[in-house]
């Protein structure tokens, strides 16, 4: 079966990564999955939030850590339907959970003990959407993260390289019973299923994330997708080191 | 290996729902997995968020549908450290995500057709927080949605009967490079990985939602948990069983 | 004339306390009247807000003094209509109103001077509301301090027992021209006129509000009143002291 | 014992009131309770709010009642030390409280069948404090909303004059063990008990709200304080009276 | 042609300020531009805003600057139909310009290294709206900031006197083709063009703030304006010296 | 004087428009002013705001008008320094501000009789920011609008073409004494005086906002900086004409 596009069922979009697109950010990145276009920046603030200044506190100096964090955001321009911007006390539920998601999956593949007390700000904000926003952010913030160390590394800002592995995503769902890799808008939403993975270069998972849209799925049909999104994932890596090149 | 309260590694915690635990909302339903106790509730409104109000409206009055809203909350003394109430434009994000995944659980297992243009309030309060509310809150949850509906049916204001399925949910988790089922906060804190995972009564997947919280892991890793996770949806949906009686 | 619960206009409702209803705030206390059931509970944090720490300021360290603080909520499914948590902005005027009489009560029977710089975080959460619901926050807290109280003396941080008395609360009203004690929500609604007081044990006066809710009142009622709210005051002390025994 | 401005205890400050103060509101008072000076306003608004809306729906077109709303504010350099003005979210207890007193006061005085489907906005605005500021918005609010009716009857919108008393308000005080009329600031900070009174012009009692700032206080002395109170709104109803001749 | 108040186009509405309006601020003046009333008012804040701290942070003590902050708001009571009171999150974009302006101009004319680490607040209320409310503002600031610059001289917290040259504010605007000077609210609404000027005394232009509000206007035009403008800032300025005297 | 980039002192940066540049809004424009670059992109909305929709309600269906909005904001990445999110509550003055003037300056050269009762929604993105993001934006925003507008035209919506003139924007300042056209960051940090110009392609002036960023400046210096906006505005209109054939 070949889809809208005319991909077969474990093709991703075509990828692409553009280095240095906007020029104050150390990293900066537009990432592209299809239609979808993210910009990924990396900037380095001297400071760190609360509640690591409490635990640095009681370290000596050369073993405080810095912090990694990340938002994620829409252009009110970016959807089919203009997307409002957040004003006054309202919160986006949806923002905050793809934030917290970017964080967390970074955080896991840097060593935060090398970059001193400072806070690395990845900021995901989406330009084109037409799915998988959250997946192509997150693999694009790897390069931007990437970019952003090398900076400091040429300011002498590092005691070793931090990067521990490679971090990309990739969403998988079924479509017409059938298991589909990378999912473009209009087939997300008649997904039966949707699941976005995360992956380190290695081949481990960092999160899974599977959610029944329509009906609840049984085990096999998680295989299958765990198995798609790790090809798609290996996929990414593999095209993540080529634009690092 | 036995785990700090005496349990092995597939034991669920002592699980108890007491039901009618306060009058005013239809289902009123206090859960404990251990010492985690959750008050699940759910009430209803006659009337329905606009997105469903807009879909509703061109459609015959009979084809009308409602809607499910969850909401979660902590009260402040229900953490060893006190925890400050939201305040004007403050963002609690695991509040967030945590209320959307209940909401979503839910809803899978329910036909919104049958209720009317009605809104069903699930509203779960955490009152003592040992680990596990998330999953506390689903699994008690859906015996409050079941009192609320009994008693929407004796006013004769359900067309069919709309539960689909039933739902339960629980942790799982890496110590010490072991998996380990229903994982208490002190346990929660130590995991190596941890995952959350909500099931139908037949035993299918609605919601896998799995983190690397220490180190990013292996297929073979995430197939034992999941195994893991199975077996004890399994075991409460019996014990919702049970309640219900 | 006989109250439709059966009481007699100067009876209190069944009044019950459980101590150590969580496990961990030092003060955890379910309070009943009736069918109103609030969870009082007092935790210690080891900080002032700004205003005590700047009188603090230029005292010497042995002379530094505490603060207590009250917060009063009800749970969204305590009121028989759902009532809407608290979000971004809004401002619930009638629960800021309570939870600054419940602290402003509490303050005039403890002596801050011997609890060193902390604060006493007082909760005062409902979990079911019928009527009376700040007098039987103010009841419970003051049994919920007693226990936070003994566990500060345990940890040997206070410099001498500080309660200076006790303090209990009960509401009053005239309904159908006769004084009543104690109203539950039915006869609240219908009360032509409405009054808390606030009491020590040695029999004093706190706090004393009345309202005329329908029509203004004379001065032998208010008086009437005030000998009814005296009544009952001194019940609910005895019911404290035995519930500390 | 003469006051530091030479007052004996039972004396009012001079008290004065500036009708049509400002040109926009119908009714525009600038009252003055010694150095206290407070703006006035009642506006008209051809709406009502939710509540009243609802109840309204089931009534007769003639039958449909409007509702009085009002609001309290101070501006920043009302105060010694100059206040912040509100922003996003944050909650000034105080203000919320004093404007719900208000509110209610002037309600209990009004018969809003009379005035249709319209709410009565009372704004009290001060100009400058010393004390007593919310009795002498409630007392010039009621000059500010006879003149607001006034204008109504003009433009044809009573149906009957819906004023069924008149309404004044004081506050009293003990300080070194006597008790005093009308505090300004500085007696304000040093008051032991401290109590506000609102009367009607009939001489009952509207709302009583006495708090012990330092030390609870005996009946004979609550007894006292109204007494004193009484007295203080029956010279503040003779002097609205001739401000309104 | 004569205007509707009986002015000539070149004419300024009667000017009157009255200092020392309210006893609190060290600077109050109640400024009159016609029926527009605005009470400006000027305290002093030992403390300066982050950005001035982070600025004084390199510099010797006693070279460290101060702050200038205005802030204005209008009572509800101002304006023809009732202007609701800001609250939580909302955010009314005209009020936050005007104060800019008023900031921005008063600053231009102060050396802000003469007032030591201080902020002077500049607070405009206005009582009674009528047009040119930002220019009469504007205008009776300078003269509220020299009443508080004198306290400060007093107290000997100035270093030398740091007002470089006065400022004052005028509305300009064309009718039915004719430029015309001061407009009051009648005349704005049905201005083609509108434009707010600041100057010094000395005649030169701080601000310049012209607006199409009906059709794009020539060069022409714009030179007859800013000639009125400035004959009006100069008869105000006149104005300020003699309140001064 | 040649300039930090070579250019002379009344030469624009380049100038470029990328129309099309994402796919969703119908009117969707990169617009570069140097290295400023701000996605300005037109939506239409079917729906009016409320002071609109008052206004239409006395009117005849065919007379009913429509609106255009605009909104302006900084990606965090998009200057030197990384700009917070806004979030719950705060105000960003400096946006507001702008995003007023697009909003007036759009609105002057449009008849919106012509568009049916539908919003226009101008959203101004800054991607990178290198001074003049307001001006800018004004520019592209019309170039957005036209194919927005064209758009519309394809389906018929509307009565007809209701552009009435274009509109084009410039900043001008003086530097050293020099007057400049088309400031970039680092020069608009150092000018003494700063003004931005809005004029219609007819050559009318919109808006004019000159302020004295260091010192007020005389009449004839005014006169200069006029001049050169016009020069500035009248190039930039072509360079649009262009993008637009």
């Amino acid at each position: 079966m070949t889809r809208s596009d005319g991909r077969t069922e474990n093709q991703l979009r075509p990828v692409k990564f553009t280095r240095h697109f906007t020029m104050h950010a150390p990293g900066s990145v537009l990432v592209e999955f299809g239609k979808t276009r993210v910009l990924c920046t990396a900037m380095v603030e001297d400071a760190v939030p609360p509640h690591v200044k409490a635990a640095n506190y009681q370290k000596k100096p050369e073993d405080r850590e810095g912090w990694l964090s990340a938002e994620y955001g829409m252009l009110p321009s970016s959807t089919n339907t203009r997307k409002q911007r957040d004003k006054g006390g309202k919160v986006d539920g949806r923002s905050v959970e793809i934030q917290r998601l970017i964080g967390r999956s970074l955080r896991t593949i840097i060593d935060l003990a090398q970059i001193g007390e400072r806070t690395l700000w990845l900021d995901c904000d989406v330009l084109q959407a037409d799915g998988g926003t959250r997946t192509a952010a997150i693999t694009g913030s790897y390069v931007a993260l990437w970019d952003a160390l090398l900076a400091m590394k040429e300011k002498g800002q590092l005691k070793y390289w931090p990067l521990i592995d490679s971090v990309s995503a990739v969403s998988v769902g079924v479509i017409g019973n059938a298991p589909m890799l990378d999912l473009c808008y209009e087939e997300d939403v008649r997904a039966e299923t949707d699941m976005n993975v995360v992956m380190t270069g290695k081949g481990h998972f960092i999160e899974v994330q599977g959610t029944a849209e329509k009906a609840p799925f049984e085990r096999k049909r998680l295989d299958e997708l765990l198995d798609l999104a790790a090809r798609g994932c290996t996929e990414l890596c593999k095209l993540q080191k080529k634009a690092l090149e």
